[in-house]
């Protein structure tokens, strides 16, 4: 369910004056994403899709990431390109929230994720973090490293419910993480949240990156890490070392890693598995039982946790 | 929300290789509608709309319901229009679903509705009540007046909860409308649940009647009463008579109402907030609190029903 806001036909309608991009032709919402409303809106001079932003993202926030589309949309990169209205601004109020309209991206995300899918998924983010370059300002990660010990103290002892210990066990693991986290690797922007469903594929090639709304700047790597966790693990919680070893290959092609990039992978993956683990822990802590959204499986990421931990440098990813 | 079965990219190409509309270009779950998946599916082709038939759609009705749509499309009712596959079948099976790949129609479902609606959607109402005609086989409401007594009885005293004596008080009312219900009124294939979410406009004029689920063969009157409940009460349960005069002098213009539809008009409209009551009553109780649906308000149909207790003719809507 991704519709939390419902926009009034007039209201939307009203919103298109505000443009130049012709009339309404369709307007429909879009069932999938969790964090804000999307729908998909045909105007007569176009396809596109008009965002309202809710929760989670913060208003002051906006600029930055609508900023950073732009940026990576001219250079060449297949993400949705923000539609400034008639007086240059992209960022502007519909219902009651900040909305946006952005340029409609063809392609089907994976449901299933092949080997092929890892290869050109590696490529494309590489390309992501080479051309955000030069896009001047920075947004720290509001989820990095720096805010887990935040978001685990105010999950507590809430996780024991789901398995016993895990407050105490999480505390153990993430003192580990961050002693061992690296410094000084190459930084830049990234996505932060490359899942599968953010990545829309056409006959076999990437025909849109979607869903910047956690991108900030941080290390390239850990955007690789990011990856390695949501692309090249199994139903079964394996690590399928053929999948990651494509995307990290793919990914090394276009933008080599370096010696310390490799050597951190562990330490990374162990990091992004906890940002994940913790935020889902959150959120099945805190969501009503009668809500609107799927709580995701925290536990699933608590199964990939233990795989990084067990993998003692990057040949455990292929590398 | 209105995903509930997930179909991988994979399947859907497989899927549309059965079809003559080209290949897959745009894939995406569509958050409106409460009864099936519903996804917006773009090929190479143009626009089309993919739907998964779940739980309340009985199996053996599709043949029907597709078929009243390639009829009514046929006559130039802007409804969606089945597309069959290369074996000239168009009721299909996908992801363990029966599935149907139907025409996209444009246009947008009004949220607030205008007195400027209520004209156009009676005038459709009757050009869909004649193009029907032609249409041989029938299919009984299965939630037309005999199914009632079963929906309150599995109800029993259910919906106390929401108001003290709601069992009682439906008994009593419905026994007055099944004694009071018309018999020899003209009859055909009708909509059963032209809500405003089930018309899309364009620029003024109709452009859409979709979802066909509930179209059964009964009282032509019966159908313009659901359309009275549906569009011509304000969000303070008073009925809009300039509305429902709109609503009810383009229907006659186009198919001219009886006397005999006229006076019935207040039972019918009994009748059709009764049904409407009663379902989203059984709904109520039986959504368990975790469900991803969002359920309706019973209610808002019991204030309905006084309303049309009290109106002594025709003359209360207008006419």
């Amino acid at each position: 369910m991704a519709v939390y806001t419902e926009v009034s036909d007039e209201a939307v309608a009203g919103f298109l004056a505000e443009y130049d991009i012709g009339r309404i032709v369709a307007f429909r919402g879009i069932a999938e994403g969790v964090e804000n409303s999307n729908y998909a809106l045909r105007t007569t001079g176009g396809d596109y899709i008009l965002t309202l932003y809710e929760r989670r993202v913060a208003p002051e926030d906006l600029p930055w990431f609508l900023g950073l589309m732009e940026h990576l949309a001219g250079r060449g990169i297949p993400c949705p390109r923000p539609v400034p209205g008639r007086d240059g601004s992209a960022l502007r109020h519909l219902a009651g929230r900040h909305a946006a309209i952005t340029t409609f991206l063809p392609g089907v995300w994976p449901r299933r994720i092949q080997r092929a899918h890892c290869a050109p998924l590696g490529t494309a983010l590489a390309k992501l973090h080479l051309a955000g370059e030069g896009y001047v300002p920075e947004r720290g990660n509001g989820l990095g490293p720096h805010a887990w010990p935040r978001l685990l103290a105010a999950i507590g002892t809430g996780g024991d419910m789901l398995r016993p210990g895990l407050g105490t066990e999480l505390e153990a693991a993430l003192a580990r993480i961050l002693a061992a986290w690296p410094a000084g690797l190459p930084r830049g922007h990234i996505h932060a949240d490359l899942f599968p469903d953010n990545v829309f594929f056409l006959e076999g090639r990437i025909s849109g990156l979607i869903d910047f709304y956690f991108a900030a700047t941080d290390l390239f790597a850990y955007d690789v890490a990011v990856c390695l966790n949501s692309w090249c693990f199994e139903s079964d919680f394996s690590c399928n070392v053929t999948k990651a070893r494509a995307l990290l290959h793919a990914y090394d092609a276009a933008r080599p890693l370096s010696a310390p990039e490799r050597a951190a992978l562990p330490v990374l993956c162990q990091g992004a598995a906890m940002r994940f683990l913790l935020t889902r822990l959150y959120d099945w802590i805190n969501t009503p039982a009668g809500a609107l959204v799927t709580r995701k499986d925290p536990i699933e990421y608590l199964r990939r946790l233990y795989f990084h931990f067990e993998a003692r440098d990057e040949h455990a990813y292929g590398l």
